[in-house]
């Protein structure tokens, strides 16, 4: 039980600044995470050994990220019942229509929970691995908490500049 | 603390043939559950009044489910950090394309966790708060484990009688 | 009664540019505006304030304004009796698709008139505040009609402006 | 100024039962409409007879009907400068995705406020012409809020009724 | 009867360089043309009345061009017998569905033949209207004939500098 | 040159019901055709013999429907220099989609003049080979102006029915 | 090396009327096939270890179907360097956009030879097999070549009696 | 029998770059090809021709390339029962969709093995290719699983990186 409670596996690296500010935050609300990149067609052995064990090992959510056909979050919710957020990576077709839909249309008995293919996608999937852990860890949910706050502060912020300058 | 721990709220009674087989996923998983029907548009403050409470009352996950223009998730988002599973009900359109882009597209700071807009998103939703649940519930994730060999043992058995007679 | 008659609500201050055109319309046509950020996720309950008190404060027409999920115009017009006007904002999903369909496509009951995703739709969102409001405003019915005589004199220079040239 | 307040066109009497829904509303609110029958392909010369003299003949709002290219509410809003509510008719090609985008992307200049092309859109355009009307007919106003307070106490009831059977 | 054959009409100047390989397609052929700016919406008068009497004014062939709701092939189409080809330009809605289908999905009683929203359309309007003049006019028909010989030749240079090089 | 002027090419005799409102409406215009049932892909030589030979044929507009990849009308244009009138049949991928984009994408060089995919495409097909035949021929474009103007009073009638009836 | 050499894996039997007619033109062409149910997300296990043996249990080529997120073809390409061929079966969504989606979209490095999305794709399969098979195999190239004859053969009857209908 | 037993015909030699690699792929593997430059509009003889001939040339698959309408691989697949593998070129219109379809939706009869309209469909097409021969030749199949090591080491080796970084 040594593993962080978040696990991020990526299908390439290239997908990295994607979710970078799902990292971000993840650290913002002192969330320990681990990122792998593995694939599920080039190297399937692997995410199997890792996921396989990934419960034993102390990990809490999974968040699986891929475009295109994007099957790696589908062959990780495959091999465990932890919550796997699936994160759909803006493509060339239509924004990541197919990245979306290749994620969410999972069939009946395993499900992923999906985020946008749009920009904020890699954040909420930090997020939502969050409200999953604050499910349990009130520290946790007093940190969301906290975080909305100054996001709503954010807004605030803006609409007092838009004011000002209208 | 009196809530079960699973509340689900329809924009629609119509929509409760969708989720039935989520239902009986957690009925048998032997998981509590809340349905409610209240609409983000035409009952925006029952709504709010509900998820507000909802952490205090004992509810760990909400599963929320529409059509169409399909706001209730983000609404029900907005007023909670508890994980929120969004459930778009196949429409006209595409077969629900606009519930599915309208509960998927989220922006950054506040996730939805959505399920397909194909017939196995009920059932998805149900089995998807039930993993949440299994992060922190040993009982849960082994009956999740049951239940997933089960099913298994149902695609086997089809497997032997498509081998039988073709 | 102190306010404009018609109130940008924008989900972001990164969407000003969009509307512009329109805020550009309603100075030509000599019609009051404010706008506002506020964001139907992050600040609901600034959202519900302002619209819920609108009409009693004197604004006659709302333009909300949003991308993606776009959950604002559809949430506004749950708070108010008064002609909501939604404004997607392009995105990088077929070009707004999702924005479109998550402000057009709501339930029977709850109107927004929806403007296109295109770039036209925020110039068309401030025009349309001005039919609404020259409904039962002569000047502005009027000032309606003198604005549309110079586009058409715009196309006719170009017109000659072509034929000139080809 | 014989005409009703608001005036009903539809492309084709087979999109009647669409309408209906949006007449009923109208009714329950006590708003005078007409219906005519006229197409922006075959009968444009009807179209623009009736359109151009439609403010000064008392109509307030037009809702223009149509589906596949939609041309007609667009056609409609080129000839008069009161607000235009475009409804999109559901058509075989995703439900009425044609309907809706050719009706919602008008270029900037000549604005219609669109509905959806679901089910609930031609429900809804009666609805927003009230709305339209309701900014300076306080009676209107008035009727809209207990139209929504009724609509509220519908979705309560069944809230009660699936509460006391799940 | 002093007109050109080949009528193009722009809802915008800012589409001339779109059509610019079709009206090169014409002088290639040396079929005349002319390119007149006028909208559908802006200016639907003067639509009407250039092309009402367009057949008597010795046109042949009406290429209308539009983008977004695209109504003007529509529009053109509704006013005279003539063959009108449709050119949808691309535009942000995934690079022209909705000008295509603005275009293509008229009702049964008035075609409009429909170019693709791709880079190619703008020449094929050219070559479709000179095809439509080589039905009765055998020097058209006879340089296109030549005109494809120069495209083949094209592609088989091509060829061979391909199989050079690989 | 013993052919009728307009030649229609099916894929397949399923697609027959689909353009028999086209077939009528070449009757009421008394204007000759012939249908063929030929497959771009299972009797291409069959596709090409008779293309090829149809100018010298007496043919003056080919026809050509086809559903799905819909490759028909393209080959056929790829084998004539006579216009090509390319009815995309509705098929089950959001309502013929894919008929529709397969037969109006087409390359710089090659044009199709495609209808809609929807049910009044075969029709208008009819009526756009009639529109080409009437550029120089005068009965043909007289016919076309009555049937505009039956047409025309098919809607007027609707118009006063549903005028006294509501 | 005892099995069939075409291995189809169903994710569900519910697919087996979509791919009956491949069976057929397989036993038409003399062609020995097996018919395996196994779910890439249930059964993951018994995926891999019956791809993995397939080549040197003596299997030629897998055809692989699904729908919706549809990752089995692409999950079994994974695990073996035989070629895959895809069946997208019909869905909710857009007919199957989201199948064909799914199984078209693989990254660089894994192929998956992809069949349509529409009622022929079931067919296809079981002929794209055989044409594979054909690479190697004469006899099976002939049996090919007659079984276009013959469906050549089926055009022109169905020509023949058009002709001599219409 | 002197042909290399990978055939590539494209579209246009603008899309060379998008096969590029899959022909470094073939050389990494050993296997020769030729590269043509043939449309299907433009030089149909051409395509015939060489297409008709393949096999007995030596051909064991031919791999077709092109965008938008795409017709060229369904034509090719006309005119052999060699397997054909469909390389849909990214588009304007959705990042490619009409080309996916226009190849992917063949009808019942003539198969296209069609790769993604991404960017790693030119690659895969030669992989494919070689996966076909590699069911006859253990050299290629011996190939394709070095190849296969190869990629899943550079997947690891990325996954190092990033472990060791982040």
């Amino acid at each position: 039980m040594t593993a962080s409670p978040v696990l991020w596996i990526l299908g390439s690296d290239s997908d990295l600044p994607h979710i970078e500010p799902g990292l971000e935050a993840l650290r913002a609300l002192d969330i320990g995470y681990d990122v792998r990149i593995m694939s599920a067609h080039r190297t399937p052995d692997d995410v199997e050994a890792v996921v396989s064990s990934a419960r034993s090992d102390g990990v809490k959510v999974i968040c699986a990220v891929a475009g295109g056909a994007a099957h790696l979050p589908g062959v990780v919710a495959a091999r465990t019942t932890l919550p796997v957020v699936g994160v759909p990576v803006p493509s060339n077709l239509s924004g990541g229509l197919d990245s979306l839909l290749s994620i969410a249309q999972m069939p009946g008995g395993i499900p992923v929970g999906t985020m946008g293919s749009n920009k904020g996608g890699g954040k909420n999937a930090g997020l939502f691995a969050a409200a999953i852990l604050g499910v349990s860890d009130t520290r946790v949910a007093e940190a969301l908490s906290t975080y909305r706050e100054k996001m709503a502060e954010g807004v605030r912020k803006k609409d007092a500049a838009v004011r000002a300058s209208v």
